[in-house]
């Protein structure tokens, strides 16, 4: 496996606003362990507290729930084929209650739309009038 | 709007296979009308049956009620930028109780996490042990 | 190398639905083993006969010959990035009858035209009239 | 339609460098018109003599026809979502002899291509020792 | 042109927060207009305010200059294929002072770029011992 | 690490033509030594040459200098997922001088730009007229 461009920077080494994240991250997990992303995005402190800041926000219970947002995240990973991301936010949602028969039909579904993406790309269906914004009135 | 690479085929000029297809799919909307996905690729009957099935098939309620599919199909298409697929099941989405406040959470989630797979291919993150086979035992 | 999501399936663990599936599978190659992308595709056997049944269909000899059609499969797999597929499919392709001078040639090919698709874009070229509907009448 | 980002050059307001491209485009072609990738790419002459160049070597009949190239480039095209080169390649195509039943069997396989390709990475299948390096000895 | 999923928020339709926002915006700019992204976005006020602020901290003059920051963003644009994206984004390069032949290297880049990766994946090109890491020692 | 699809050709088992793209190589970069990609592009003599004459072409200094193109080369190769690429182009980016501020900040944009991308995608916003043509007059 390849290195990354930058060191993982360890909670030791870290300075306190490095720390202040890890310590959020923990906290909201109720682990104590930093993946490497975290530690590798440390080398860039501003980025480190906004993406967590971010992803905090965006990922929290609101008017869908936390594993549906994991399975979304799942399926983003996938269509981009980033290995890292299916794997962390698979090991995410399988503790959010994540079944194997869940995860079986989401990559179903995941692989059928990437059929039928390519298929209307492929023969440049043109937008029926009543789907105009989202089939809104 | 650019025109489709063959012409979108009526149900009046249809074979009785395609005439089958347009039929099922009418009966299981609910619907008097044929968008113009299944249209244009009535071109090619064999596909035309083969994706009908497929499709019904993978977004039946199951482990995952078909909101949620909807939902992983929306997050796909916008991945992919196919826009008569964003279009076309959102409108699905919204037939099936999509509310807008799930809608913009729904696209908060696609977009960052476009934006973390991003950083952790830039920065080439490793995958952490733990995570191994999506954090499977 | 990372860990499947869900192990593989041996032929003695499997079930009847799968052991038909790995029979037709081994059968239609003249093999005795099944390769990794069937054994865990098999923990969900419903997608893995719609699946097979699909391939079958789609890479069966037609108006197009089926070494055609592993090239074909060969320049989407490059154009996503899938590592999996781009040796696997190539694999068939040789046993179809590829030569590195055809296999040099369709890399060109790809190469050359994630070049010009992203020059189109970066420019933002209009669809001249007559290339509408891909140059039909 | 939205306006490319520098507009078109058209013969008569064309640099020698760039008439010689011109000329030679539509020589090779038999045609008296030039298509607008080359009169938008033309305000850059050093990358339009470039391209050109590089597109007639490797379209150029060789170990593969050029209808096989122009059904890989089309390939490419539907998975990269390029509109512009879908409908230009899909008419060079037809132009060479591409059939409707080959341009049906083509986006099939394109499509099927893009759905197992997502299962792959969806599943994080591993490769098949006998796959290494395209299945080489 | 297809229309946005839900309608644009005018300034004198919305709320104090997104107000808030859209008069930052246009601060920032020196402008009296604000474009229809941040209207469209402003149907979700809590990821219009987040996405704003990340905007104005990642393109911020720092160790790469705004000018920089706006061909960075055009080339991941033209790469992912976003129109809207492209058009914005190379009319704030201009008018940051990116020229005409500044933008032509840019596209030509971008286009060589894509070839090559493409070349990279369709060969499988393993990965150098001495670029580990990006060639940190 | 997966094998290439065919090995790579050293210099001493290599024809005069290769040789003499190797002695180019070298030379422009003041090393003794080739990396990968160009050694098993080398399979293909042809394509080896005009690549290496097109990059060569692309990547000299002219409105852009070398350091700001190795950082677009490198935001495109983020955005397509490619290791190689990713690691390859960085470590000629540090040959230049690129520091790890310029870098950290270079990733930040890429993501932030893959973020916005995908939310203008998700909404479908049309193009404000402004903009059109890259907002030129």
């Amino acid at each position: 496996m390849s290195k990354p461009l930058l060191p993982p920077v360890e909670y030791e080494a870290a300075g306190p606003e490095v720390r202040a994240v890890y310590d959020e991250i923990m906290t909201a997990r109720g682990t104590d362990w930093i993946n490497d992303f975290w530690k590798v995005l440390a080398n860039d402190p501003v980025t480190l507290r906004r993406t967590w800041d971010s992803l905090r926000q965006v990922m929290a219970p609101g008017a869908l729930d936390p594993l549906i947002k994991e399975m979304l995240y799942i399926a983003v990973s996938i269509t981009n084929g980033c290995t890292y991301c299916i794997n962390s936010h698979t090991a995410a949602a399988r503790a959010k209650g994540l079944t194997d028969a869940q995860l079986a039909e989401l990559t179903a579904v995941v692989g059928m739309a990437n059929e039928t993406n390519a298929l209307v790309t492929a023969w440049q269906v043109p937008l029926d009038a009543r789907f105009e914004g989202g089939g809104r009135g």
